[in-house]
């Protein structure tokens, strides 16, 4: 393997969105005084408003539309659902860019650190680019730049956005490593001739968590404890 | 002014093309043993097929093509001309990617540095992402994300190559400054709405440099000596 740039999936490998989610909202309606509500179960079912939005526009039946609109439209919906419609726009603003304010893995920056070194490093995110950089801003992740859904019109696990991103690296798939916390993804890549790593995140769905435990051999050509060890392994 | 990001011209205003280029150039022909030539002149003529290649794109008489096909496409007329034909598929490569490699005027790493600190930093070049990484890493450059012709899929001046990037950020054009040592490029950057700033690059075509020695009050919100002074003024 000659691997010259490794591509990231964000929510789940390269973040906790579920703690930084709901501890965001938490705060923000505790200094707006909203009444009591489990965030945790919010951050919950926002994100399973996740695929079905995406599918929209993975269908062909919407236009592409970057992530930060699909996930204020599910805000919306969970809103009236909790019912707290008819908070002010700039709040609503606010909540939706807890997406934007996510916390690492206590792992994440050192390893990325080391794998930069030789490598481009890069998410390939269904996070659009505003999101993406404001993130990477105030968690200090080093990208080199920002691929993924945006960039390539495309929502993963469509294979456009894997190859849109190599193709824009000016890299064959083969010497691009999707490093990701879900076999599903990895599955993707792999079908477009990308290589793949597999990093577990056995608390991205908090105690319980019952998917995505271990590597699938039939996917991952690199299975690795964390990206301090994915760092070693390709060094 | 209430900026939260700067956009930056890269050929010229972050980079010594000029010197890097026809360096390159000679450095690659020595270890190759090509005849002798002036390496600078052989640049200068390069980029005067710059402009020209992108009109075919601006005009709509071509598809959107990246920068370093334009290029490979000029470099191989400039072969021709200067009786170097014939040349190995991957010489001719190597030689593309010289625009991979150019080194930034003294003042940009501390420049940058300063201004990543309170803002996003980012290119809005006419370069295409891979270039514009590889220049980044070899430079040092802490760009926050790649924008301009090949995310906006339009060449400056087009008006989408800087609409196309304020979007990507999720910044009203007031909120985004344009930084280029071209006034022409700030033109079109005001004429869309953004902030802009001027530095002098007084030695981008060599001595006895005749244009863009000063800036045009007309579309220059911000003269600066150079970028360490502009984020100085930013502050």
């Amino acid at each position: 393997m000659d691997i010259r740039a490794c591509l990231f999936d964000v929510f789940g490998t390269v973040v906790d969105w579920r703690s930084s989610v709901s501890r965001d909202l938490a705060a923000f309606a505790a200094s707006r005084g909203l009444p009591p509500l489990d965030w945790l179960e919010f951050a919950v079912e926002w994100r399973k408003l996740y695929q079905p939005s995406m599918e929209e526009v993975r269908s062909g039946r919407r236009p592409f539309t970057v992530l930060d609109v699909l996930h204020r439209e599910s805000l919306a919906v969970l809103l009236a659902r909790y019912r707290l419609a008819g908070l002010p726009e700039a709040d609503i603003d606010h909540m939706n860019r807890a997406w934007h304010r996510l916390d690492p893995w206590p792992d994440v920056l050192e390893g990325l650190a080391r794998l930069k070194r030789k490598r481009i490093i890069a998410p390939c995110s269904n996070g659009n680019i505003a999101l993406m950089v404001n993130l990477a801003r105030r968690a200090g992740l080093p990208w080199d730049c920002i691929l993924g859904a945006e960039t390539a019109r495309a929502y993963k696990p469509m294979p456009e956005a894997y190859l849109a991103s190599c193709r824009q690296l000016g890299l064959p798939p083969s010497q691009v490593m999707m490093v990701a916390a879900h076999n599903g993804d990895l599955r993707a890549a792999k079908a477009q001739g990308l290589a793949t790593a597999f990093v577990p995140r056995p608390l991205e769905h908090g105690p319980g968590q019952t998917t995505d435990l271990a590597a699938d051999p039939a996917c991952v050509d690199v299975p690795a404890r964390d990206f301090v060890d994915l760092a070693v392994k390709l060094d």
